[in-house]
Formats: C-alpha cells, sequence, structure tokens
C-alpha cells in the first residue's frame, strides 16, 4: 500500500507549546483500570506532579481515582490547552470535533488504524487534518505515542514515565515513530544523557516532525535534536529548517531507514506515506548540515559524543592504545571507515616522543605497551602531547581496563590532564575489553569532564568518523549566480537533441561543433562547413531513443554517404515509429575517443534539484558509480566529490594514461547546477556521455536530452 | 622492519600437558615486592590453591613470603614441569640453558625485546628455540602474558586472575598478543562463558598457536577455540589441524588484523613476523572452516553465539520485532549483510498467521507492534509455529526492554516456549533499547535456556550473518583427481606460451586454433592451415611483455602479410631488447570478441595453491573484481564463487546481452585446479583473458603464462 497522507496543516511555534508545555490537560477517555491508556496518562501526570488542572472525561464515572470527571468533552471548560484521546478509534472524529468547538489548543492521538488501514482510514485522517486546520488545534499522532517534556516533567503519553527533575537541557527527540521515541529515550537516558521533549509524530495528521524541529531549534535547551524519520512530508521546509538550526548552532542527528528497496515498501505500508528516494533524500540534508546514523547503534554514539563533548570530532583522529594487536585492528577498521589517522612518528612529534619512554614509538595509534601500570604519568604526558598537536583534531582512547584496580590506575591521570589542560579538543574513551568491570564512578567522572565513554572501540570510531565526515564537508556555496535561458520559455516536454545544445551552449557546456539541417542540402552544407567525418543524427521530440531507431549515423565522409545515410535513417525512423515526423538531422563532428562519464540532473518535487555525476557505461550502471551533487557547489567541492567515485583513479592518470580534465567537468557540472537553480521547469537534463579528454583539454557532452515542465 | 622469526620445533601435545597441566611449577625471578612479576605470579598460583610443588629461584632470598628459595636454577630438583621466568630479557638465555639441564619441561618467557627489537633479539630467540628444541622443552614466549588453565585452577601468568571454580568445559583461547588474550578473557567471561585455557604465544620462538590449536582440538573439554592471530607461522599445519576440528565438530572463530596494508605492516613491526596476504589467509582458513570475525566485537559475538546455541545459525533468518521501524531498519541490514531473510506472508505460513491478531501482518521481519503487552502469550505462539518452520534455520527476537516491569512481561512466555518445545533451531535475543534496566536474572535465565543476550540488535545480526556464512560455505570437494603434466619436467624458469598452450591443451582448456611456427614458411604455412585472418605472436621465455616490445600482430591475412608481420616483429624485438632471441612465433586464429575475464594461480610457499577468477581490464583492477578459489573446489562452487563477484550481472545476460558460458568458466578453472594439485612446481600460472562466450558456446583463454619452479 501506497498511500500519501494528505494535505497537514503547518503547526506553529505558538500551537506546540499549547501541546508540548499545557497549563491544563483533558485526558478524554481517562480510567482508573490499571493498564488502561487513560490510567496510564494520569498516573503519569500525577506521578510527575503535573501542576496545572488535569480535566477528566468518561460518560460512566463522575469520580475517577479520587478525581471528579466529566461525562462528554462537550463539559470541558473552555481553552484546554491539551487534551490526551485515550479512546478507540472509532470515536475520534466525533472527539475532534468536540474539541475544535470547546476551542481545545491541542490534541494528541494515540488509536492506529488511520492512513495506514486502507482508504477508510485515510479519509479519516484527512478529516482529522481538516478539523484541526480550522479549528487551530494542533494534532499530534494519531498512531503515535505522544510526547514528554523533560523540562518542565510533563509526560504526554501512556509510557511509564518517571521524571526526576526538572532537565538542565540537553537533547530532543523527533520521530514518526512511538516505539523509536520511547527507545531512543531509554537509550540516552541510561547513558545519563540529559533530554528536553520526546516527541513520536506517528501519522502525522496535523502536525510532523518539521513542526517540532522547528519548535526544538527555537528552544534554547535544546541543543541536539536526534530524529527517527520514515518519511519526510515536508523535504524543502526540513532543508529551510537546517539552515536556522546551522545558525542557532544545534546539530541534528537522523536515522532514516530507506537505504534497502524492502524497507521502502515496508514504512510505506506501516505509516501510510510514500516512500522516497533515500539516496537523493541523504545527499540533500547531509548537504544542510545533518548527521546521518545507519543504525540506532550509531544514533545513540553520535548524539552521545555530540551531547558531551566542547567541539565535535573534527580534523585527524590520534588513538592512543596499549597493544600492537589493537594497533593494527585500529589501522584496519580506520582504513573501512575512511577516518584519517594523521601520521606522527620520531620525527615529525617532538612533544610526543619527549612524553613516551625510548622503547615505545610514537606512531599513530600509539601502543603505549602496558608500560603505563607502572608509570600512569605516561597517559597525562600523551595527552598533553596530543593537545597541542595541530595535525590532531580529535584523540581517542582505547583503554584495557581489566578490572577496578587497572582502570583505578589507568584514569586519574587521564582525567587529571583534561581537567587541568582545559583542552578544547573532543577526547573520547572506548574500552577494550567490553564488559569489563569499570565502577560507575569511574565513567561518570569521565562524563562529568566531557568525555564519552564507550563499551567498545569499534562503536567509538565509527561515530567519530561519521561526525569528522560532517565537519569535513565542504558547506560553501558557490557565488555563481542562476542562468536564466529566455528562449526556455517555449519549450515544453521533451526538447531534442540540436535545440536543448542551442540552448545549453550560451552557458559555456562544449558539444562536438555541429549544425542542425532540416534538408538533405543542408546537411551536406554542414558536414562540409564542419569538415572531417561527421555524426547524422536524427532530430525530434518524440525520437527519445535515436539508436534504437536508426537514427545515428558514424564516420560519415562526403556527400554521397551523407544523402545514402539521410535517406536510410528516414526510413529506419518511419520504420520504428510512423507517428514520428523528424525535424530534420543533428550534423555533428566525431568526437575524439576519451573516458565516459555521465552528468544528469532532475528538479524533484519534494527534494528540490540534484546532480548525478559519474561513470558511464553497463559496468558503471551495475556498480552505481555516481555522485549526487548539490546544484549549489562550488568547482572545488565537486572535483571533491568526483574524487569519492569508485573508480576515481582512472581520472588521475592510471597506469600511464594522462590525468583527465576534471576541472572542465567540475566546470560543466557546475553550468548544470546555475540552469537548474535559474531554470525550476528544467525537469531533467541529462548529458550522456560526457567524454572527458587529457588535463587542459576538456570534456565535451555528446548528446543532450532535456525535460521541461 | 620484517624479520622472519627461524626455526620454531613444533611442541606435542605431550610437552603442552607440561607447560598447561603442570604438577610443579618453579618461579625464576620469585620476589616479594607487590607489583614485580614474579610476586605477581606467585600470589596467583597461592590465590588459586596451585596443589603441586611451588619452586621459587632468587640469589638473593632464602624465603619469599615465607617460602624457601633456591639462589639458582642449578638448584632446582631435575624435572620441573614448567618455570616461569620473571626476570629480565639479559638473563634468559643463559637461564634456559640451565633448564634444559635441569630437564625441565616447559618454560613461560614474559620477557619482550627478542625478534621485534632488532637483529640481536632474533639471534637471542633462535638460541631459544635451538636450547628447547635440543632439550625437548617447550617455550611459550618470549614477549608474552603467559596463560591460564581454568580447568584445573592454574595461573600461569603475572595478570592477577582468580578463578572461582574449576571450569566446567567451554571456549580455549589462543592468541599471541599476550594483552589480546587477557582482554577476550574479560570479554568472554563478563558474558558468563566458560573459557578452559587462554594461551598467548608471543613471539613463539618454541611454540606457536599451531601447537596450542592442536592441544585443545584434542582436550575434550574444548568446544570452542577463539583465536587472535597476527601472523601464522605454519599455515599448512594450521589447515591440516583445521581437517581434525572439522571431524571433531569443534569451531575455530578467528579475529586476523592485516586486512590493511597499514596494519600488515605494523604487525610485521611488533611482532617481528613477516605480514603475509590477508586475502590469501582468509581464503585459506575459511575454506577449511574457520569462521572469520572482522572486529573484536565480533569475536565475542560469534563465540558467544558458537558457545551457547545447542545448533549453529544457519539457513533463512526470521526477526521477531515489535515495530515498523525496527522492522524497516532490519531490512536495510540484512540487505548491507547479505543476510537471508525469508519471505513469509499471511499466505505461506498459516501457523504464524493464526498465531497472530488479525491486524498483525505475517511478515519477515515481524512486526508484533505492542500488542504483546495486552496479549504475551502471543510471544509463545509466535515462537511455536517459527520453530516448526522449515523455511527458518535461525530466530532472531529484537526486543524493546524498556524498564524491569515491560521486560518482565515479555520474557516469560518467551522462556517458557523454548523450555517446553525444546528447538533445537538457535534462537537469540537482541534488545532494541540498549542500556535499559533488565535484571541480570533474565538475562541469566536467557542464557540458561542457550539464547544469547545481545545488548542491540545489530550486534547480533552481525555476528548471526557470519556464522550463516560459514554454514551456507560449500565446504565439498571435488572428485576430480589431480592432472599431472609428465612433459612438465624438462621445463623451468618462465615457459613461452606456445608451450605453456601444448602442455594445459590436454587438459581440456581452450585455446585458439593455432600453431608454432620456427620460420616465416612455417608460418604461412600455420596460417593457411588454420584459415581466416590470425594472430602472429612472438615466442621467447625471456620475453614477457610481448604487446610492449611490438610482439603482437593483429588480424594478418595472406602470405604477404605474414612476411611483412614477421619481419617487422622480429626488427621491433631486437630493438626493445637485443639479447632476447626468439623460439619462433605462434600464429592463432582471431577470437572472436566476449566477455573479457582473467583466471590466475599461484602455490604460494606457505598457503599453498590458490586460483584468482575475475574480470579483467583497468577497472576490475581498481575494483579487485576477483575471487579467490580452492583447487579442490568443486565445479558447483566455483559457479557459487564466480556469482559474488561485484560484475556478476554481466555474466548472465544483462541488458539484453546473451547469459554467457559460466559453465565452461568453472570447467576451465577446475581444470587449473587439478593442474595445480598435481603439479606443485607450478609456481604461477596466468589465463589472461579468458573470453567467455554465450550460454554452450564455451571460454578461450587467448594468453597463457606459466611459472615453473
Amino acid at each position: 500500500m501506497t498511500v500519501e497522507a494528505g494535505v497537514r496543516p503547518q503547526a506553529g511555534a505558538r500551537d506546540i507549546n499549547r501541546l508540548l508545555r499545557p497549563r491544563s490537560i483533558a485526558i478524554v477517555g481517562a480510567s482508573e483500570t490499571p493498564g488502561s491508556l487513560g490510567a496510564s496518562v494520569l498516573a503519569n501526570l500525577v506521578r510527575n506532579e503535573f501542576p496545572g488542572d488535569i480535566h477528566l472525561v468518561n460518560p460512566k464515572r463522575e469520580t475517577i481515582s479520587g478525581r471528579p470527571a466529566v461525562p462528554s468533552v462537550d463539559a470541558l471548560p473552555e481553552g484546554v490547552d491539551c487534551a490526551i484521546l485515550a479512546i478507540p478509534r472509532v470515536a475520534v472524529l466525533d472527539t475532534m470535533r468536540q474539541l475544535a468547538a470547546r476551542k481545545a489548543g491541542a490534541a494528541i492521538i494515540f488509536a492506529a488504524g488511520f492512513a495506514e488501514g486502507g482508504e477508510q482510514g485515510m479519509a479519516d485522517q484527512q478529516e482529522i487534518g481538516r478539523i484541526a486546520h480550522e479549528a487551530g488545534i494542533v494534532v499530534e499522532g494519531p498512531n503515535c505515542l505522544g510526547s514528554v517534556n523533560y523540562l518542565d516533567r510533563i509526560p504526554l503519553t501512556f509510557i511509564d514515565t518517571d521524571i526526576k527533575a526538572p532537565s538542565p537541557g540537553g537533547v530532543g527527540i523527533v520521530s514518526q515513530s512511538g516505539a523509536m521515541a520511547a527507545v531512543l529515550a531509554v537509550m540516552l537516558e541510561s547513558r545519563t544523557l540529559d533530554l528536553t521533549y520526546s516527541v513520536s509524530t506517528g501519522n502525522e495528521a496535523g502536525s510532523g516532525v518539521e513542526d517540532y524541529v522547528e519548535f526544538m531549534i527555537a528552544d534554547e535547551k535544546t541543543r541536539i535534536i536526534a530524529m527517527i524519520v520514515e518519511q519526510f512530508r515536508d523535504p524543502a521546509r526540513f532543508l529551510a529548517l537546517m539552515e536556522k538550526a546551522n545558525a542557532a548552532g544545534k546539530l541534528v542527528v537522523l536515522l532514516h531507514p530507506g537505504k534497502s528497496s524492502a524497507a521502502r515498501e515496508s514504512a510505506a505500508t506501516h505509516t501510510g506515506a510514500m516512500a522516497g528516494d533515500y539516496k537523493l533524500m541523504r545527499a540533500k540534508v547531509e548537504r544542510a548540515g545533518v548527521v546521518v546514523a545507519e543504525t540506532l547503534e550509531e544514533l545513540g554514539d553520535i548524539t552521545e559524543i555530540a551531547a558531551r563533548c566542547p567541539a565535535l570530532p573534527s580534523g585527524g583522529t590520534a588513538v592512543l592504545g596499549e597493544s600492537g594487536a589493537l594497533k593494527a585492528l585500529t589501522l584496519d577498521l580506520a582504513e573501512e571507515l575512511e577516518l584519517a589517522l594523521p601520521t606522527l612518528d620520531d620525527g615529525n612529534a617532538p612533544a610526543l616522543r619527549a612524553a613516551l619512554p625510548e622503547f615505545v614509538p610514537v606512531s599513530n595509534p600509539l601502543d603505549l605497551t602496558a608500560q603505563g601500570l607502572v608509570d600512569p604519568d605516561m597517559y597525562y604526558r600523551t595527552l598533553a602531547a596530543l593537545f597541542e598537536d595541530d595535525r590532531v583534531g580529535t584523540i581517542f582512547a582505547g583503554i584495557i581496563q581489566t578490572n577496578p584496580a587497572t582502570i583505578g590506575i589507568k584514569l586519574p591521570p587521564f582525567l587529571k590532564a583534561v581537567r587541568e589542560l582545559k583542552a578544547t579538543k573532543p577526547v573520547i574513551f572506548g574500552g577494550v575489553d567490553e564488559g569489563a568491570d569499570v565502577p560507575a564512578d569511574w565513567i561518570e567522572q569521565l562524563r562529568a569532564e566531557g568525555i564519552p565513554y564507550f563499551p567498545t572501540t569499534e562503536r567509538a570510531l565509527r561515530a567519530i568518523r561519521r561526525l569528522s565526515a560532517a565537519g569535513a564537508r565542504d558547506a560553501s556555496k558557490t557565488d555563481a549566480a542562476p542562468a536564466s535561458v529566455p528562449a526556455l520559455v517555449s519549450e515544453k516536454g521533451v526538447v531534442p537533441e540540436y535545440k536543448a545544445k542551442a540552448l545549453l551552449a550560451p552557458l559555456g557546456i562544449s558539444f562536438p561543433k555541429g549544425q542542425f539541417a532540416a534538408t538533405v542540402e543542408d546537411a551536406i552544407a554542414a558536414a562540409e562547413a564542419i569538415g572531417g567525418p561527421v555524426v547524422m543524427k536524427a532530430q525530434a521530440a518524440a525520437l527519445s531513443h535515436k539508436s534504437d531507431a536508426g537514427g545515428v549515423a558514424l564516420n560519415l565522409v562526403g556527400a554521397d554517404a551523407i544523402r545514402a545515410a539521410w535517406d536510410k535513417m528516414f526510413a529506419d525512423v518511419q520504420r520504428y515509429d510512423a507517428s514520428i515526423i523528424l525535424d530534420g538531422v543533428l550534423i555533428e563532428a566525431m568526437g575524439a575517443r576519451g573516458l565516459e562519464l555521465i552528468v544528469g540532473a532532475k528538479n524533484d518535487p519534494q527534494w528540490g534539484p540534484v546532480i548525478l555525476a559519474g561513470f558511464g557505461g553497463v559496468t558503471a550502471e551495475i556498480l552505481q558509480d555516481v555522485r549526487l551533487l548539490s546544484p549549489d557547489m562550488t568547482k572545488e567541492a565537486i572535483v571533491a566529490e568526483l574524487g569519492k567515485l569508485k573508480q576515481e583513479a582512472l581520472l588521475h592518470g592510471y597506469r600511464g594514461s594522462p590525468a583527465l580534465d576534471v576541472g572542465a567537468v567540475a566546470e560543466l557540472i557546475s553550468q548544470v547546477g546555475r540552469l537548474l537553480r535559474g531554470e525550476p521547469r528544467i525537469q531533467e537534463l541529462d548529458l550522456n556521455p560526457v567524454v572527458v579528454y587529457p588535463e587542459g583539454q576538456g570534456a565535451i557532452a555528446l548528446d543532450a536530452l532535456m525535460l521541461v515542465d
């Protein structure tokens, strides 16, 4: 099932306050029955000492747990901030209408069976959205687990919640899945991280993840937003919000299933939302500054580092270890993760050299051996030297913990260094021997100094890698202005090659020397003007697969050859599809051979314009050796991205072949980017192949396909 | 530094008993000084109530901790089982000579600075090996942390060791790195797994990992051997031992750094052993039945499953989950891990359908929703249905634990199912919300039923994947006999192409129709006999790069063309290298075009014969799109391996091209395998390219290069 949730009005920050920071709450479906939703919601509010009014609605009871109850929503006072609907699905619509009449500010709907439950469910969900929009009610859900406000100790959920003290501020959780919001809260709390809000948006009938992200960006106590999203319903708004998040210095960490097609289908079934293009989503959100986690483990790990470290991991990582085998294992993992470990050696790191005993060579990873047990101050000296080393952006210590006595020798000099030297570089601790008996107090002392504690070194290194990669990303924007192509105004649908090339050439995109010919005589004249052997290509908007139709003739020399090719081509195309009437042919110089790339572009209706560039041909197709690029990237950033292609070695003079003109390819891509930004009507553009020549000799697009809205 | 450790005599199982199960122990360098090696060793023996004689050697003290001491090794009684050398490096050699004179059975040397410490260290280490060999002493180390015998409570190490009770049997640890042996012991013990022996072999002067593996295979209480090896010093013996291990039903799990070249260099530096070829090692040990872990995490995880589950994970995995988002995340991870999840749905799984409420569709992964909290018996019913389903080989439950109350509702029906239904399928538990407060008793109850408990689902799935892949590996051996090529006896060094082809053709390997010609007249006659256009290729053992030397001429038709090509070729080769005297030329039919593969083979001096097969050309070289195959594989196994090539789609009719004759390639590889097994003198063989034609049309090797010892 791939049904799309209906129009969802945008919830403003003011509304969200009535939902997440209510002064009064109504529980519709309040109950005394242990385990029932209504009883659990009430118990949570009581346990956490909600200071505002609690109104209970139950048609059958006058009191519930000793509190007065009213028989229906109609009997509620006007303007209750937040109504929690602990009622069956069938009663939801009527209740929403009543809440609208009573001018409630917000509603939380737990019940499932709406957009994910078939056509009637979808219609009902749209009706919820409509009512909410008209009445200005912010709706969370349906099919959600509610929210928790940790700052003010307000649980708005039926999940057992016990907030010991108001949170000082830290991580906000936004998840479409209610189960995952709860899971993430447990995970982060077990790491003693402070939460601000946890929100599960469910089916998003009246508010979506974007609304809560906006709220949390504005909330000064939320510094990090950890998200689990299966489908962004308003990508453009989310991307715009990320600009605000970046400006406010807030980090967004995202886990988004859907790398596999099986996962995308599954998400469509259970959320009632269309499955999107994962790669496009990822390219766009990463460009916007989001750190993407690939597993729940990573989501927790990245969030912990971001929450604790005064500065985020960036630059090269120095690894402080105590074993040669761990050093080798770390080198293997670093290569796999593409985590940069700057080279440190006896020659280039005098401060580190001075910190270590003679028999310990300077290297990265370091292998301090078991010497630290005899000379614990070595940890202090080593950290001090690493703090001062500009090549090192992040310090990771993979420590053998053994038992309370052993770790008790190693940690004091470690903590002392961090405390005394007030390093601004992130220091991260990973246990080598997972499960070792490490007293909780030591872990808390590390955390108090902003040092995340990881149970294994692999977990730590994977998380450091994600944050380092995000930090290293080139977020700069080109200053090349959007390019408009006035002549495009008269085009619609498929633009034939000769017209597309004529439109694109003024941007500086190179095509083979060529000329459109509407008659065979024109074609002969064009070939003469061009000189040398030429290509003839049939031209018509309706002819998208020229080769299949016999619409391409190569290596033509002389008038006779042109004439023969012309006759054959018109006959072949006619035979291929009698409805196609050719505009004429394009006569072009034969291009010299070179490496073939593809450059494609599209303007995604949800995510906006994107460029795809990479290797062409069957092999590349199987290997998907392409990169997705943003149209506002600088040329330097484009070159860097091309450098991440699997076969990038082919670009740089592999095995004696000359280095290729990657700069020219980047220039071409940059021009395509200007075009996409200037002409949003261009839905698709394919330059395939783009032939790249040796450095200084440029790149030429042999074909051009354009689709205009 | 890449020095190779010297000859290491093989230690027999009898000797190892004197080392690991000593009745008497001498501590050379015994001491009272807290923290000293000698004192720590003694304290360990006392703490663990070693029942045999303990002899202390110290030149300066008559008593140590109230026990009598002798001044030198010479004063020891004859025939002490195990001497522990807690002495500086400089005193080791003399002590070894004295121990030989006193007929000691075994010696453990902690001191470092031997093979890893330069030329003198290497010489001294070889001397240790020589003394040990002559005197029949089994030496552990130098540069090791000793051993622990958990079965008999005998610690032979300076690491604090407290064995509460004799182990009932379980996992043996063998590690070259002492630190990693200790780390692994902590990791496995924290998972409440029982250990048998833990051995660190260090520099392996007198005994190596192979010796301890042999000992543990013979030891009936060791069921699993967990290894960390940086360099096998006797690969052939290890592979032979694996046959015994398989026959005895014992599993070996191996972590071996060295995937990256940086790690191989690092290992060479710190162990004093040459870095080997990781991929070759891995292909060989996996073929022999070893399960290879890629990280310490995985080593622990795989070992736990192997130690606990009555049967190992195999076949398809059913995932029992409680959240749609987790389902999608698991689908993503399963695709990445290539973990097979059999399709289960409402139609094909009636038992499962009957076990679930109507609104929960049957799928894999299952999404049971939060319904289990209301209807906990659903876990029992679901497991019961999965136990009976033959498509399911392994069951993984990814459970949201939340808190003691919640997990306390979910686990009883879960445990009840496993207890009552006595399933032989492995059931593995992974927490979705890492860090949730799960009472230790629940975890122990799971473990008692043979259910490993994992803190995260990702960890569990990664480990299941490794074991499932190992179980799915085709271990069968071809019944094709080794092939001998009698004429090979007269060859040595590089065999020129025409001879190599003549030697290989009788095996059934196809080459283009061709003929050797020593004169131009012979060449003309050969071309006529072959018919059609021909290739001429210069022939001489010394000419290994024909094309570079102008030694290949294509597409020759007629006597004049042959004559002209002959003259030019001889002149070009002369100009290329005047010392090369051609035997003549090979005249061959031009081969039809097809997909180009490469098939190479070598007889590795350490690991034995191996075949490399995959895609040819520059792209494939960059992508390393090849597989390493064993020469004794069946054709079916070879076809399966070729199916794992990254570009394998090209073999099966990609985009309208015909499916290719993969069977013929497998047949060719199988013949190369017979040859390698029959003719160990063949050091290298390259068939490059091997051109593959559509199904039924075979595969032809265009070139053949052979190197004979």
